[in-house]
């Protein structure tokens, strides 16, 4: 279903309930087909033509708009003609439906060519957030889009706004997701390079420059009329209103900053969560997250503003991102007469901690159990096998096997992956602040079995990758849950760092970034039965093991499809 | 194992046969095991840096030879990220185990990623061969091999040699082979254009010219050190000897002509099948046939010749494939100083079925028997289905379903295929002289069911395709059987057409061709219980459904290894 048929659906409901005043059905939650069948096809992301895996002929994928407590069936057809295929419902913690999480290996066999495979699950929790496929590098091919939940009837937001907006960000390649793995996967390793273009909404531009007759631009000024695939999707918006933006990244690799020319935002929502409002001039977003912020139409409302996206965390070579903010007192074709906002430095990794660390629950938000069961370190270090270059946690690179844990727990299966539990921690005497001594890693697929219902922390500990002085910044995400940030620390973490970590009021989230040399504690509750992926989602770091697998209460999941089950 | 050390292994099984006196050991047949991985790898076939789908390392895959009567073993482990794969192999027909065949949702699931399938198969026929991958457009991407099948110990060829070389022919595109799926399931639809090199064993040159010197090519002479991935493997011969040349061609595309210059050729083998020898100059070689020609070195031994490969049947945009044949009294790199061979005229349609009509039963051969149970007769159509463009066989483009008939046949699951048979026939009044009156055709996945041991004759009859006047080359090529060709003809076929069939000795093959606005007959018994998939070589053609499904006997089949079965 589009997303306008599935808009002018909901209408439809709401006016029924309205003039037929069966209040009930307005209450009751509901649920919502989709049939998707998931295909390459051309498309021109940045106005250069390249193939996209697309949904239902739309890049990105048809966005899904809920309402809390509302069902979602999407009945996914792979039309792809030798790959399998699946997707994650990223945020979503799938209570009781673990096999609907969608990461192929871990909650089900990817759905073979010609088959369907059908989603059933709840959004139990409004929020902004999105989808994307879980299988090799398929998140890089395009297969993704928007997921937004509603309050339910009857349930209000905690801020006001007049109107909002969805804005999904990604970075694209001209090179194809197939050839960045061969590149990834070969010896000697070969990087693929930053992303061409940033891209909005799925809509970037390679070859000319929004901003041309602004700056020193050696693209040419952008002509177009308006429905082009690679068009920016402008924002149009009355003054003196209070705008919500929807802002999710699902980049495969880059880390970015987003600004609005003269308009400050207010963060309100992190990941599906409610944080404490808090006014930035520009908002960072790692791979993996999504914020909410309400921005104020308060500027001359006879101009209009640039909203920009920009490369942090790695040395930028990929042109700032842009759309435009248009005050509709004003032509929307009027570009802005000043330059694009200019990002902060690209490794001011002190703008981005103190931009981390403003981020906290809201009052009356769940706090974290204030002692732990168990706690695992996880040194994330880059390594090599056999001369292949990879990444590793505690030493083991995680090589997901054929078979899916969730059936193979289930069913215990006990040649399907690794009975041995992997480390708990990492030696005392590594140095997180030099090159491993001994580079060389072993592939592994073990599971951190997690006790039902207990508590468990997460000391995420970066360290320096194979070459000198350098340490790149991972957002790591959880499948199943949310997780409280406890704390972000520098070096090595130490017993008595715990004594620091925020247990007031930390935020929830589904993903949190670990920086250059540093840690960052996360604690979560052990209480949803099922198998979950924890990884960077940089998709080229996951891809070469950068990852790790939690089970809990499995005994407990039932009817688990057949079809998410074989092999 | 590698080519080498599997050639190593049978140097040393003759040296311990010879000198231990155990003549049993030698004549017993032999297991021969592989373990082969399949994974994408960076690879210059023609000097140009692209993504092949090798095998350990190799492109194209090991070779594998075998002596009659052998059992092959293949432990093959898919080793992509996303896809599945399967490997078929040409021209064995799996008797007893036609679930070995390797054809995707025919005899079998594909192989997922990171799983093992244990292809066994017995060769019992000596002669040329190859394999290759069966799935999507595999094939294309590079995934195949040479399979040499040398008489049993004790027995001997009707002819003799006395060295042998193995020329495996191949087209190459510089556009991947995920791009080319893209474009063949494009609406508007997209062709893949012709090939931009051929390749022989794997090499070819595209930026340069093997015989720059001679012609007034526009690239320059190629330098090579030899070590090259796309240097050409040179034939080194001894004046005054006779050698066997194998030759096998698994173009995607391209309908091919060999030509050694000053030696003539005299072929012997064609498809596994002693042949009555014909003196040639050139041979016409399609896809998805094989053939020995005998060429005796008996030419100036103080020059080398140019060994050529030309497209035929569509307009040639592809430059010759060239190598050398090197008299060893004359060193490897004096090139020879003549222009490489002219081929006959691309579209010189007298001449390649003059070729064809040559091609006759060594005698003493298998006679085919003279009366026919069931007769198909199977429209060759280029059509549209709602605006994508296919071919269609009766009306009906093939779409092969996600599971396998082997297993669903076997099993008796009736919602896994159309159970109603496909057409015998097309409409009386079709001519086949012009383009479809009515173009829309349908998908289709039904099978013939052939009542087992019947003898079953095939008409394939070509047509006007879309446009005006065009009629296309397709060499049809059946799996679990060789079949006779019993005759060629033009336009429409008639009943009486044949009083004309060649009954006394037409040859057996595995692959035949319908010329354009032309007829083909063949006849086969059908005494191998299994389902056989029967289709357009040209893998753009069959991808677009120009195939169908035969099935005998399937009741009969055994020990159908269960990852076969399940999908």
């Amino acid at each position: 279903m589009s997303l306008r048929k599935s808009m002018v659906n909901r209408g439809l409901l709401i006016l029924t309930c309205f003039f037929s005043f069966v209040i009930q059905l307005c209450l009751a939650s509901k649920t919502r087909h989709f049939k998707w069948e998931v295909e390459y096809m051309y498309w021109s992301p940045d106005c250069m033509e390249g193939v996209v895996m697309g949904i239902n002929g739309q890049f990105p994928g048809p966005t899904i708009r809920a309402v809390a407590g509302d069902t979602i069936v999407v009945e996914l057809t792979n039309r792809l003609h030798t790959e399998g295929v699946v997707i994650h419902w990223h945020g979503i913690r799938q209570f009781g439906t673990p096999w609907a999480d969608g990461t192929a290996s871990i909650s089900q066999c990817a759905i073979n060519p010609g088959e369907t495979f059908i989603y059933r699950y709840k959004v139990d929790k409004a929020g902004t957030y999105f989808y994307h496929g879980h299988y090799g590098m398929q998140r890089s091919a395009g297969l993704y889009g928007s997921l937004v939940v509603e309050v339910g009837e009857g349930q209000k937001e905690p801020f006001h706004y007049d109107g909002e907006f969805n804005l999904l960000l990604s970075d694209w390649w001209h090179k194809g997701s197939q050839e960045q793995e061969v590149a990834l996967s070969s010896k000697p390793f070969r990087w693929i390079g930053e992303p061409q273009t940033l891209l909005i909404n799925g809509r970037g531009q390679y070859n000319c420059s929004l901003a041309a007759h602004v700056t020193n631009s050696s693209s040419p000024q952008c002509q177009f009329r308006g429905n082009e695939q690679c068009s920016p999707q402008i924002l149009h918006v009355q003054p003196h209103k209070t705008y919500r933006l929807r802002v999710s990244s699902t980049t495969a690799l880059a880390s970015l900053n987003l600004q609005i020319g003269n308009h400050k935002m207010v963060m309100v929502e992190a990941d599906g969560n409610y944080i404490q409002p808090v006014a930035v001039d520009d908002l960072d977003i790692y791979s993996g997250e999504s914020y909410s912020v309400l921005i104020h139409t308060d500027q001359d409302p006879s101009k209009n503003y640039w909203i920009s996206v920009s490369v942090r965390g790695r040395e930028p070579k990929t042109p700032q991102g842009l759309t435009i903010l248009n005050y509709q007192t004003t032509s929307a074709s009027k570009l802005p007469t000043s330059t694009p906002p200019v990002s902060p430095l690209w490794n001011d990794y002190n703008h981005s901690k103190s931009f981390s660390n403003k981020i906290l629950a809201l009052m009356g938000s769940p706090k974290p159990p204030t002692t732990y069961n168990r706690r695992i370190i996880l040194l994330n270090t880059q390594n090599t096998i056999n001369g292949f270059t990879k990444w590793a946690i505690n030493n083991i690179s995680l090589t997901l096997p054929p078979t899916p844990y969730l059936g193979a727990i289930k069913h215990r299966l006990s040649n399907a992956f690794d009975q041995k539990s992997p480390p708990e921690n990492f030696p005392n005497d590594y140095d997180v602040m030099k090159p491993p001594t001994n580079t060389n890693s072993t592939y592994g697929n073990g599971v951190y079995m997690l006790e039902f219902r207990t508590t468990v922390d997460v000391i995420l500990q970066n360290a320096n990758a194979l070459a000198t002085g350098v340490s790149e910044i991972h957002p790591w995400h959880l499948h199943g849950h949310d997780f409280w940030v406890l704390g972000y620390g520098e070096g090595k973490f130490r017993e008595k760092d715990a004594k620091r970590f925020n247990l007031k009021n930390p935020p929830l989230r589904n993903t949190a970034v670990i920086f250059p040399f540093g840690w960052t504690a996360l604690r979560f509750v052990a209480d949803n039965p099922g198998v979950w992926a924890f990884h960077c989602h940089i998709e080229p770091h996951s891809h070469m093991g950068m990852g790790v697998v939690f089970a809990e209460g499995v005994h407990l999941v039932k009817d688990v499809p057949n079809h998410a089950l074989v092999v």
